[in-house]
């Protein structure tokens, strides 16, 4: 985090205050826990999709809260590696603040469609998942700006991830579990568009950080670890359970397999020193992470994982060494962590992988599971392809919003 | 730790060696795993209320003993970050013998009560309650007495605790599930007592550990994720379960959250240097924390939950600040690790927070959770403020008996 | 990681490419998910018995998968402490290779058995259990040979550690459920004999990192907390479950912390220094793991968890001390993170008491488990003493195997 003056000292210290009081007030005044008989805070309504009709899962159970606070902690420790821990106490501030705040905005929108704003386990599941998007966007321009303008960011990033995932989700009726579009490709595409506007020329903080020494090992280390154990159970968590196999869980451990071996497979090639680093590996885990996002649990076969995974993997490696110096040096745009490596192109890739896969969903090679994932299909009032092509119209959406909604933060709040 | 000396090698490795065996020798004698059918060491008793019939949770589950020993861990870590790591392996000595000894204590008061000892997941739990405790203790000394020493305050520790809390929760049926009473404040205070009985005017270790450089921050950051990852399903385990909300655990995530924030308003004002240090995040956290030990599973509402760890988090700047230096001068007690500030002061608070909630349960606020909490009102033979009398009585008991047995533990054994 | 030169570099690139495609064919022609129905990939087979019908567990649910994962970092971290950041990216390589090269091995054995590949959550549990078998092993010769070397011991120890597995379990009907004999002590020889035919007397690399300064301890550290908060879980993973006490989870809980104190019974003595190193509590709660393999899930009293745990950790200061330099001297074995002494020595021990254990178990002891550990013995059509002998007779069969297989593959494959 950059030293910051006395000014902007205070300025940090009232923001969080202004902050943390509107939401205490706010949350006073609409946000109560649920009835107990409900699960969730929308589980009986039918127009209420949050990630619950379309995922078919009923009863969150008490771990599966715990489970998803890992999601976000699983994107702090991996940008930590990036930058130094200076960045972590900024990192755990802003996702202190973005789960308070994605409740209460996810909420309202809720609030305004059916009238009441009821917090369960469920809608910290959401929460969750905005504030890893954010923690992603923050990625592309950590170092650069300062805690006030992270918490504006924040702020805006938030209102525009609920909105991009009720349009998603809810009205389009898209399919996106693990959040390829969601969060990975939302997330990725509205920090560098932030760090587009707020591009100065004069920095080349990117160069700095490359060099430093052993000290953020320590973390990539403890990154890689934590995505390994957890992700791929994360990833169950919204998917399809109960007297199935874990499709989603395995997909996605095949997935980082493949992956960390084709970054092995490039890095190599690519670099000379001759040591392995292990942020590159970390980077593998993540894009292997992204691209199973919305395809984890579509997959019939395992070696489909694999591949995917594979292409996955080759992204960050070639990504860091051929397209950062453009994306720098041409559209001005800085990417502190490389999250378009690793977030932004592997979930691209896995959302059009996810939509192949939607197309070529039958009966037959689904079984029981159809119901689940794709309900309007399996009913008939739905082919296969106008759920593939409503997954396919999800990307520009998602680009759309995430492009210009980050201009207009950082154009209007942030400079 | 500390260097020690030829003669205190010696000495550690013979008490150890002693401890061990007579440990042995008692578990032989003594202990046998409960039968089959039941599944805690006191589950069909009546006048057994270990955690069991008060807390009414009557199946543990093999998982839930894992989650406990993140307990004893979660603190651990969190020392090392205000002490360096040098520390760890004399703390992971201690929760080795304080689970044993605590096991074994724990269960001869049972066996004097019932006549026999049985052990199972619900022992453990109990077990690790106190591990906890113990290792709240030693975070005011580390730096100022050899592992000799620390062996000998566990020794004496754990039968304290376990006096304390069969008299708050069997005689008086206090109800204290996270343990702000029990653990935090009973820790606190005991290791505060027995540090001022050490004091030693000429050193200023406590200085000296301030200035440490980033490698206490790796700490910090692993510690402060463990916390945030594990402590709200923790929190969870001892409270009500089956086809609620898991209010304990929302209410924990909402205190961390408002307690991260709350330290980043104050932080700023209070410190020129103008870079948050992870340790101070972590402190945020782990008051927070301690806020919800009691309160957790009474809150009603989210936001009375942000409010609590909004001032939680304000408590150990300030603490750190204006507190501990005249803890230092006037009362001659050093606290290595800042545990008055961290875990006494939050803790008391958050006895108050819950005896305050104890007087406003009523049945309408509650539902079905009511019989859980407070079975005894549930069951109309007790009014809600005889209970909240109770809770209140319980606070000054504690501090009594830690204080009267931190000093005597210090003064008697540790000389 | 030794640097490696370009040519070197090349190769591993190009093995990894070579793998990694050689994998995805195999999967995409022979491997699929199971059916629906079915639980794990062999479940409703008499004659297989990988881990199922000899387990008796026949549900595994979601979190066991992940929780399976645990298994392979816990070992991860844990070497990464002796021999520092460096090689965990290629402890991560060979995981994510030796993952999926244990499921397509595993699977062929069943094909040629049953005639298909189905692959599920259970499938994933013994492919990790295999991968902790080969992470041992790459322990003995970390830092003495080049990643293309670690890459073709995994393609050799995974097929050994398949045919190992299958002799014992299946044919043998041995009952190991947490790996002291397959896993521990098959991992330390395969890597010993490896390590003794790449013998080079010139170099002595152990020693230099026995003197490292405080940065590996940062790993110690986590690989400790690692392997105290998963392990025990782990071992209920492959254990009687429902409605019983977690007497393998007890057992090694108490099983540690006896390690833990042991080994602060002979550090004292056994060096001068005066100061504890993390390493050093790490490799005694690793012996404590190893000996409550086999033993765990017999054991029908605390206390004697409690005994093997303080003889486990004498073992690694020991060993460090007296048997290491006689390994290197004498017999030409260099062991860079003393898996002989953490693994080999601890897992041969546990192997014995589970066989002591064996003999003397009788339906009074047991009750409802002995169906489920010894289902021939509860039939009658078995004594346990043919269940013991048979116990007794995997232990130098294992040892052949392993000893045997190193020599070939470090003969053959690696020089």
């Amino acid at each position: 985090m950059p030293e910051y003056t006395t000014a902007s000292r205070f300025q940090l210290s009232g923001l969080c205050f202004l902050l943390q009081i509107i939401t205490i007030i706010l949350f006073a005044v609409f946000v109560r826990y649920g009835p107990e008989s409900s699960p969730g805070f929308c589980s009986q309504q039918l127009n209420c999709s949050w990630r619950n009709q379309d995922t078919g899962f009923q009863h969150p159970r008490f771990r599966d809260v715990h489970l998803q606070a890992l999601l976000g902690f699983g994107f702090l420790v991996a940008f930590v590696s990036r930058y130094g821990p200076g960045s972590v106490a900024i990192s755990i501030l802003i996702m202190a603040f973005a789960i308070q705040w994605a409740i209460l905005i996810q909420g309202f929108l809720h609030f305004f469609l059916n009238g009441k704003i009821y917090v369960g386990a469920q809608s910290m599941v959401s929460a969750d998942f905005c504030t890893a998007a954010i923690l992603i966007s923050t990625g592309a321009v950590l170092g650069r700006v300062n805690p006030v303008q992270m918490l504006l960011l924040t702020l805006m990033g938030v209102i525009l991830f609920t909105l991009n995932e009720y349009i998603l989700l809810s009205l389009m009726g898209v399919r996106d579990s693990g959040g390829s579009l969601t969060v990975h490709t939302f997330g990725a595409y509205f920090g560098l568009m932030v760090s587009r506007i707020l591009h100065q020329p004069h920095m080349d903080k990117y160069k700095k950080q490359q060099d430093t020494g052993n000290q953020p090992d320590v973390f990539a280390v403890v990154g890689t670890i934590y995505l390994w154990i957890f992700w791929p159970s994360f990833t169950s968590a919204t998917t399809v359970r109960e007297n199935a196999e874990p499709w989603a869980v395995l997909n996605t451990y095949f997935s980082l397999s493949a992956s960390t071996l084709a970054t092995l497979v490039l890095l190599p090639v690519l670099h000379e020193e001759g040591t392995l680093r292990m942020v590159q590996i970390q980077d593998a885990t993540l894009a292997g992470v992204a691209m199973m996002g919305m395809a984890g649990e579509m997959l019939v076969t395992p070696f489909g994982a694999l591949v995917a995974g594979f292409l996955a993997g080759l992204i960050p490696p070639l990504g860091f060494r051929f397209l950062m110096p453009v994306l720098c040096s041409r559209l001005k745009t800085q990417d502190t962590c490389g999250v378009h490596n690793v977030h932004g192109l592997p979930g691209i890739l896995g959302a059009l992988l996810g939509t192949l896969l939607t197309a070529l969903a039958t009966a037959d090679a689904y079984g029981g599971r159809l119901e689940f994932l794709f309900p309007l299909v399996a009913q008939g009032s739905w082919t296969a392809t106008d759920q593939a092509l409503c997954q396919l119209c999800a990307l520009p959406i998602t680009l759309l919003l995430a492009m210009l909604g980050g201009s207009l933060t950082g154009e209007f709040c942030l400079r």
